[in-house]
């Protein structure tokens, strides 16, 4: 059976199974599974064995104790050689990239080295000298890529997780079409330390995994800055908590949709969108023309000079240790100039910002991963076109700091699966993830091509963001009371509607404009449940609300009903001579309805 | 006599004198001036002193109400030509820039276009067919460029104020060169639409000024983001307000000095630290080898190639019809390739994070503006070479998004003014003027080549930042006790230590660790006045640093002795059955102090 992250942890944790019989289990999947192309070099059975035997000195809290790991090709594992499925380019690290360190860290076991589209330039998978890895859903399609071989290794069921690499998609569409997660995180939010470059600039590590809550536990293990990697950044990702209670999903205008002739997708699509709708989603249209015109500034600019800066050495002495289709495109970017870098940096920028205010109004934008999939036959007769086509709707993301999610959707009756990326700008993963991982559970798809259905969702901690701060609000705060704008406004979201423990008084201050109420913690069993409203600010927001709050109320904690305690408005008592005690109505919307009854 | 711009808004206010005065002096004095090479197109004189006629219809409370400004010819004012002082580049825009809109807004006046290095390549000055503005100190000495006219027109007291560009130091190198304040603002402060360019990634429309409140008058009114231009940022000028208690301002390693065997000039800087030190400065010693080789990535590197694409089709097929320096410069840049772009890019990103940490430490780093100087003669004898030296502490600046102060310093004995520039991380501008205006006044040298003494500093508005927020804090947040790392880790700053209004009770809570008091404000006459210290810190900080206080404690709005509230630590009252009261100690250091010597 196979199992997820989640289920081969808790089950180390438990002591119903040892890491070391994992990894044994693991061998034996990739040995009965039987496609050489999966991975390039696998480990040696009795060495990651060892390892896990090893893990028996460690802390079983860590949260990949004992999982098995598939690495793309291009990404260092020391001792291993890393080959980029090149192997004139092929070299053996002494030292783990750092992303693969982390995972090591924490508990992950190295299996092997997964096939690509050489040196990562494709979205198809069968671009390798060491041959095309079996789409796990339907053998005649493409993989996809260029992490063909981590995909698929995940979506048959031969290891939980593995890493691959997003430069134009190659994290996504090989999701897609293995029927499996794919996460594309913000740009530097995981190290590139130890990675063969594609396009330095946009190159990202990315995860493959059964489900969205697997993909967050392996981002959060490698999702920290390295002094090392001068493109690293401090993204802070956020804790996955409950979603928004309104959610707002972007969708491209309809007549902006691409499938290529492929009526199967488009409905596909439609239906995922039927399913967001159902969900309770409200989905607001978005001219994506602004992100078709940066991918094709990344197919026609020269970010591909990127790709030959890369392999210069070799390509320009040894052309022909390179694919013949990847020297193609490769050499492509050596005649660009400078004048012509810089022109079209100006005109990425300039498009950056035509997006920043469709996003700023949507929690994200839903697109299909890729329009269409295509068979292994089909794209060697038509190598560079039909890959082409798959990167409609991922290659303008990386070139815009998008940070993406993809999911499976559905499975045609063609037995061709069918996924859909959620995108939102650089930072907030972690809000796709407490999206997508609803959407997912919705679709009760089977995991990759494993047969089994995904586990139960398991509550999320809480309904905060760690990265936000949660806040209280009693009165002209108040969903559309006079100042819930200062909420709304810089970007607060409503978490939920609740009242306080039983422990306080209200009152209606004297002299305020709008009227505001104001509400003291007195001693227990003397007070009342107040009803409050909890709404969530990022802490800049934060900061700025509570530098704005006047006299005499301050920015307390407050008791929740259910014992939580959050930040929330208090009166300082000095200011309650005179003042009007209104306890007894349960808080200041009932007081309000009161008041405006009798005029 | 010469105004500042306080001066003269202030005239205008008073009645003292009207706009249409102050315009026409400033022709006359252009007239009396008599150098033809500072301003390529004078506006028509009745046609701008009709402007300012017109301005008594508008708010004499305009920041720059009536205030005559000069603008260099790479930036567009409608009517006037703008030729970059290449002839056969002109072309009359039909729209202001956007910073010169903002100008005109705030209620200045256009005179003129000014003279610069064509297209705005060089330090010198010297490189344009409408001849060598005269430095306004000594006429030996070349004007410093590229904005030459600019920086001459301010010095000699012509206006007040002048709008120059600062892609490697054009903004600050003449500042020094004729003893005036250039202002280099962050990239993206200033919007660059209508802006010809020279390096788009790297150009800044800049300021000169006379005194550094004049500066900043002006870079607050055009400080603003503008939709129109995409590398426009909202970078939330704060204001400029006291500087820090106690300041640390960065100075290269002595063996890292470069003045090109100019004793003098080398003397000039050993005093001006000698100032800083004067007046309280801590200098801590920085490595700027990062500083210089970024520098050499721009002497080297691929950005060159923007300035040849700012002006390709004319210098592909009118050469001749360019400066011969700049084009030897410029056609440097058409040869160089998109992989040595991108190579140059990966440096660079490698060397911001380097510089960071460096920056981290300190307020300001403080050098030379420039290493040394020469007179036109040398210049022209030595065109390319001399010209880089100038450069050697500019030229990096605006790779790094660094801003930059240039300050006069002192006029050595040989008569050649000599400046200081103060650098620090890009956002940070209001910072730098609240320390760079001390040191000017300090120097007491005249303004410019007018002879004429600074005017007193005024004080400044409140002793906190607008973009921070001060917080009292009353207990173990005090300096050096027991929390007081929650505020300077987050970079908090000490403001001022002072008490609080009579109407306050302390109590010395019980149970808590460490030991915390909880403050209540009484009614008024009924407390005392509390030991407080104010501490600054930015949105974000102050967020987090609120969302992390414990109950009974709440961040409410404190009333100082002098009347001023600042947000502060309040206690719940529910939290004072059997607490000590302690308001007699006056503070929390008194008693705590009388804690620990009664054991």
């Amino acid at each position: 059976m196979t199992e997820t992250i989640a289920e081969i942890v808790a089950a180390h944790r438990a002591g119903a199974s040892t890491p070391a019989q994992t990894v044994a289990r693991c061998y034996q999947r990739i040995r009965a599974h039987s496609d050489p192309a999966i991975f390039i070099t696998l480990r040696d059975e009795a060495e990651a064995v060892a390892e896990a035997v090893a893990l028996a000195a460690r802390d079983p809290s860590l949260p990949l104790y004992g999982v098995p790991v598939a690495v793309k090709d291009n990404i260092d594992v020391a001792g291993l050689p890393t080959t980029a499925a090149c192997p004139a380019f092929a070299y053996r690290p002494s030292k783990d990239s750092t992303a693969v360190a982390r995972l090591r860290a924490a508990g992950a076991i190295v299996i092997g080295k997964t096939n690509l589209d050489q040196f990562a330039t494709g979205l198809v998978g069968v671009r390798s000298p060491y041959g095309i890895p079996r789409n796990a859903m339907r053998p005649d399609l493409v993989p996809g890529g260029s992490s063909s071989g981590s995909a698929v290794a995940v979506a048959a069921g031969l290891v939980p997780l593995s890493l691959g690499t997003d430069t134009a998609g190659s994290g996504r569409v090989p999701a897609m079409l293995n029927n499996i997660v794919g996460l594309k995180p913000s740009l530097g939010l995981i190290s590139t330390t130890g990675l063969v470059p594609a396009c330095r600039t946009l190159d990202c590590i990315s995860v493959f995994a059964l489900t969205v809550d697997d993909a967050m536990t392996a981002l959060r293990v490698m999702g920290v800055p390295d002094a090392a990697d001068p493109y690293s950044r401090d993204r802070a990702l956020a804790t996955m908590t409950a979603p928004p209670v309104r959610l707002r999903l972007g969708v491209p205008r309809r007549d902006q949709w691409q499938f290529f002739g492929d009526q199967q997708a488009e409905q596909a699509y439609a239906d995922a969108l039927q399913r967001w709708t159902t969900l309770g989603a409200e989905l607001i249209d978005v001219d994506i023309e602004p992100l078709y015109e940066t991918a094709r500034l990344l197919y026609e600019g020269p970010w591909v000079a990127e790709r030959y800066l890369a392999i210069r050495e070799l390509i320009d002495t040894t052309p022909d240790a390179v694919h013949p289709v990847t020297r193609a495109i490769t050499l492509g970017g050596k005649g660009i100039t400078a004048a012509d870098t810089f022109a079209a940096l100006y005109r990425l920028q300039a498009l950056r910002r035509i997006a920043e205010p469709a996003f700023a109004a949507i929690d994200a934008l839903v697109l299909p991963t890729a329009p269409t999939a295509y068979t292994v036959d089909e794209v060697l007769a038509e190598p560079i076109a039909l890959n082409s086509r798959l990167g409609t709707y991922t290659n303008f993301v990386n070139l815009l700091d998008l940070c993406g999610l993809a999911l499976p959707a559905s499975i045609r009756a063609d037995g061709i699966p069918f996924g859909i990326t959620l995108l939102a700008p650089g930072g907030r993963d972690a809000q796709l993830a407490r999206i997508g991982r609803l959407f997912h559970a919705d679709t009760a798809l089977p995991m990759g091509a494993t047969g089994r259905m995904q586990p139960n969702l398991t509550p999320l901690d809480s309904p905060e963001d760690k990265d936000s701060i949660a806040i209280a609000v009693v009165g002209a705060h108040l969903s559309g009371m006079a100042l819930n704008g200062e909420l709304t406004t810089p970007g607060g979201r409503l978490v939920r509607a609740t009242t306080t423990a039983p422990d306080y008084k209200l009152y209606a201050l004297k002299g305020t404009t709008p009227p505001k109420p104001g509400m003291l913690r007195v001693a227990p069993g003397t007070g009342a449940a107040i009803a409050v409203e909890v709404w969530s600010l990022s802490p800049a927001a934060f900061g700025h609300f509570v530098g704005a709050i006047p006299q005499p109320l301050s920015i307390g904690t407050v008791t929740l009903a259910d014992g939580a305690k959050v930040k929330g408005f208090l009166v300082e008592p000095a200011a309650l001579d005179g003042a009007r005690e209104i306890t007894h109505f349960g808080g200041w919307r009932a007081y309000m309805a009161e008041l405006a009854a009798t005029g």
